[in-house]
């Protein structure tokens, strides 16, 4: 899915130099002057008309004293929670941490926002409903959207097995594309099932426009641990995209070509 | 979700002219004269360039000589199924009908395809299962479109009464509407749940960018009994319209003012 991403970036126009890092930027004129480094360790630089520093975050924590009352970091600064039974529970049982500090969670303002309120309820108003992070729905949105919920691959076959995990994925065609004849290269829908009935499935990963509208119904589905049989007994909207996600049937371990054609 | 339908189409800039009936269209020059009537009785005339005629359907059945061999056909030529238990049945057991052509199914591709098959795999491959044809989904592709799946808000209180229906309601302002303030009047989320736990959600509808997009996973999850409670339960994607879906807290009831607001 990565590589799609990337591939629709480079199809829209944007030049990618991977793994390389920024050494120096200086003032040249009106302009910025790059240098980087490559992996092999090559030097190159280029003139440009604007940076943008996309660099990642780190969690702001190393002005609370957090430590000084014995509250456990990992090296990155992430607050470490889970004590207790208790998802923003710390290592100290009378302080919580909800939201980006927090270890190992995914890192988005609706996440936040329902851990946070969850946590109150719990706190003061003798709730005991705690967060679920699993199967949180998140979307990149780069020119062509992506989109998932669920286990990616990788770890549904890490954690289930090869043998107990079946993935269906097809290459669609959105039609607002086919007039224009734009590329759809990257559209593309991978479904993540459980081997044997009854099919539970694991995660849902999508490629292209709108992906993150697509997406958060079928987050919903699988909320309420939806099977491939009731994807395939569910009707599909036409002419969508998203009826793609119903009609997967080529498995990944047949080798077939996942292409779908037609209307 | 109709009226709102209309006003999308008006804001568009089309002129509508309801509850009239062309009653004459007639060459005039290069252009066509239409003369219609209105409810009221009144008769106007005006000239356009092109006539388009979207007037409906009628099921070709008239020359099949069903009636001949005692197929039950309603006023309006449609084939009367559901008999003997199965839906596609007709009153002469040997004979089925799938498609337009059966009175009070959906009209839609997909709902013909996927009879088609069920039937057939009924008839040669020993199979049991029937065509579900509640909870389908289906779009009005409008320039504001209009989807949905289940219950409309009518017919849930017909059917369950009004003290059983809870109907959540909201307006919210598509993202990509904010920028070029784009009017967001249409854009309008509808719910319509159980109103005792667990508020097992009867219908959605949904009136805004993508609405067939977006609906079809929410479709998925209905055909999986999604309660209110797994809606609130599962995270939304931000910034998306679909999130909307998730947050919807006024009921129709309360009379209070269903615009979301806010990021
Ligand atoms: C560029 C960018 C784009 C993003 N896009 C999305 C998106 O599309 N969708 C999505 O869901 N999420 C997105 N996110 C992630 C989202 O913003 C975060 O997940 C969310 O804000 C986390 O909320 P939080 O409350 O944990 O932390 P924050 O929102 O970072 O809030 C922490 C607050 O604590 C304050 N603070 C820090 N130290 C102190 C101190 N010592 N004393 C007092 N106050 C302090 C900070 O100033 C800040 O206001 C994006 C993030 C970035 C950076
Ligand atoms: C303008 C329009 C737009 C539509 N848009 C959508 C949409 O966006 N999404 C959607 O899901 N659905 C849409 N539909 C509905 C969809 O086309 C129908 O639901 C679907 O085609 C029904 O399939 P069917 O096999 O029942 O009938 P049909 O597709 O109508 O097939 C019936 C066939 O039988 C043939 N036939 C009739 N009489 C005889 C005879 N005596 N002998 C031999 N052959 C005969 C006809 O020529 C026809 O080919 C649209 C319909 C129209 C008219």
């Amino acid at each position: 899915m990565a590589q799609l991403v990337l591939e629709g970036l480079e199809d829209h126009g944007t030049r990618v130099i991977s793994e390389s890092v920024p050494t120096k930027i200086e003032r040249d004129g009106e302009q910025l002057k790059v240098e980087w480094t490559s992996k092999e360790g090559g030097t190159s630089q280029e003139t440009f008309d604007t940076v943008l520093m996309a660099v990642g975050r780190v969690p702001e924590t190393s002005q609370l004293g957090l430590r000084d009352v014995g509250v456990e970091l990992d090296k990155g600064g992430f607050v470490v929670g889970g004590h207790s039974d208790d998802h923003e529970r710390t290592s100290v049982p009378n302080v919580y941490a909800v939201g980006d500090v927090l270890k190992d969670r995914p890192e988005l303002t609706p996440v936040a926002i329902r851990a946070g309120r969850l946590l109150a309820r719990r706190l003061f108003g003798g709730a005991t409903e705690q967060m679920d992070y699993d199967k949180v729905p998140t979307t990149v949105f780069t020119p062509v959207e992506y989109s998932c919920v669920g286990l990616s691959e990788e770890v549904a076959l890490q954690k289930h097995g090869e043998d107990n995990i079946e993935v269906y994925h097809g290459f669609y065609t959105p039609l607002e594309y086919t007039v224009p004849e734009r590329s759809a290269k990257q559209c593309y829908v991978k479904l993540i099932t459980e081997r044997e009935e009854p099919q539970t499935v694991y995660g849902i990963h999508y490629m292209g426009p709108n992906a993150g509208e697509v997406m958060q119904g079928f987050a919903v589905a699988l909320r309420c641990g939806v099977t491939r049989d009731k994807l395939l007994t569910t009707v599909g909207i036409h002419p969508t995209s998203a009826e793609t996600v119903m009609a997967l049937h080529i498995t990944k371990r047949s080798g077939l070509d996942p292409t779908i054609t037609g209307c």
